[in-house]
């Protein structure tokens, strides 16, 4: 299990953690050209089969085991009335997660993958970030800690999700503050804000910045994250570390790694980000991040459902990789 | 079985074939609107419940049995030079659908579709359009009919797709003769032109069109379609007829259906299309037949891949429609 020392030190984790396997790669892509398909004719799905192949150091991955892990929080900035819902919604939430009932249940079901919630400790919200800082550097690498033992290090896949009432809140201050850029270009309506919400939601992220300025990534984490943004970090680090390629979700769960990104871009080398979403940040945040999302749906809705839909598209490129027949198999003539 | 009299009687087909149900479509968005999700944020997926509630007239639609047929033909207009592949090579790839080996047979595995594969007179290819109309209408009606008997009425969705050396020449005619525009915008690579494959391709169709002029959209599929294309459009009326809602897959799939769309627009109504191809003509058609693509991953490779692949997120669709819990029933509160 990944321990986490000092919020300093997660920079440098990129020296030392495992890479994607070139080799294997290079052995996908030869397998990929010698399949019954014209080359590149599956287009992005070959891309993804590549992609599985080079984290999993295996040139015909498969994906026996598939984690999701939902991570919840609440959060102190709530008090600015930045959120519609009460925030015990949240603990209700977690509640239907358990239950079966919410639309991550039904995504993980159908494309085969086992479900944790984790619910971080939802009766004690982070500090109101527009008072202070939301967490402490210990209480930052605490839910790290929690992110990153969900991981089961068996998993082929890892799938993250996030649940937490005003967290569109804390993924727009954590971008705007990684990445710059006015604070409005980064707020959208989360789940369903209307024009007084909005102005809140941007005038609370504005005064977050005012008092949290000059921070490196890992700090700006601390000061305007929560818990499940740090556990969700804790969880991709603890993947990277067994070569567990991540789906990322939507907004706030890329929002949430971002800060990975911005102490070193490496760190976020092993994750695909399951969908764009209809949140306008997501587009403007892929772009800083250079990330392609797999899916486009308009989807809004958090909780790992993105993610859990491209993990349905993954295996179909790994079947199509693993499953297909040769030219030379077939006794299919080539151009 | 649908019994096709003559091509001039498929256009009023649209004034007798079911309808979409309104009712059913309203009573599933109420029930979209009382799961635990803000209203609207499962995006297109919500849009998809819907189209199979209106389509399977039931507001809680589910996908017992999925069909995939794929439809091969051989074309005369491989003599004018229009495909780097041998035309044996739509043969051999009939016996890898076979046999297991090819792409359709991995996505319809991992997304629980049944295929079946109809291989239309192989031996003898339709005529060279440039020299005369493909077939006559005897031969279109067969196989369009060949089409309609291959759909399961039990099915609860329909996967399409074709296989055929030269048919994107095929489909760019087709384009081209129903919607206008200049040759060259209709035609890309397929299975892989170079430049002087591709002038070889406009040259044809541009002599193919001056050849067969003024016709009705329905005698444009008899001079310049296949049998694989009739027969796409005797399964996409069968399927109506049965109210079964239709996957359409890329460029030549949907161009085969686009006579239907050219004689009544209505006829097209209970198809999706499953993704938007490579293809550079695919999005310039699915402008013209109004169609939003559901999925959008580069593909070029045919065979229904693409629409095998949209069944997996159509699946994922009604599992959330079908498997959420209400707001009542979780005990969570609304905004």
């Amino acid at each position: 299990m990944m321990d986490f020392q000092s919020l300093a030190a997660i920079p440098a984790l990129a020296d030392s953690l495992p890479e994607a396997d070139a080799e294997a790669r290079a052995a996908a892509a030869r397998r990929q050209d010698s399949l019954t398909k014209p080359p590149g004719s599956l287009g992005r799905l070959e891309e993804l089969a590549l992609f599985m192949a080079a984290w999993r150091a295996d040139p015909r991955p498969r994906i026996g085991r598939a984690q999701a892990v939902v991570f919840a929080g609440n959060h102190g900035i709530c008090a600015q009335g930045v959120n519609p819902y009460p925030q015990a919604v949240t603990a209700q939430m977690v509640a239907n997660f358990e239950a079966g009932g919410a639309s991550i249940n039904q995504l993980c079901r159908v494309n085969g993958a086992a479900l944790s919630v984790v619910a971080l400790e939802l009766d004690r919200p982070t500090a109101d970030f527009t008072e202070g800082p939301a967490m402490t550097e210990a209480e930052t690498l605490e839910a790290m800690a929690r992110g990153a033992a969900a991981v089961d290090p068996g998993a082929d896949v890892l799938v993250l999700g996030e649940m937490g009432i005003g967290n569109s809140t804390i993924a727009a201050a954590l971008a705007a503050a990684l990445f710059g850029g006015a604070v409005p270009d980064w707020v959208g309506p989360g789940t369903g804000s209307d024009a007084e919400g909005l102005a809140r939601k941007v005038s609370a992220i504005e005064r977050g910045l005012a008092r949290h300025r000059g921070l490196r990534p890992m700090q700006v984490l601390a000061a305007l994250g929560g818990r499940e943004q740090a556990a969700i970090c804790g969880a991709v680090l603890a993947a990277r570390s067994h070569r567990i390629p991540v789906i990322l979700d939507g907004f706030i769960c890329t929002a949430a790694a971002a800060p990975l990104y911005a102490a070193d871009p490496r760190l976020l080398d092993h994750c695909l980000v399951g969908h764009v979403s209809a949140e306008p940040g997501h587009r403007r945040l892929l772009e800083a991040l250079k990330k392609q999302p797999v899916l486009a749906f308009d989807m809004r809705l958090g909780e790992g459902s993105g993610a859990a839909l491209a993990l349905g598209i993954l295996r179909a490129a790994l079947e199509c990789h693993n499953g297909m027949a040769t030219f030379g198999e077939a006794g299919v003539s080539e151009a």
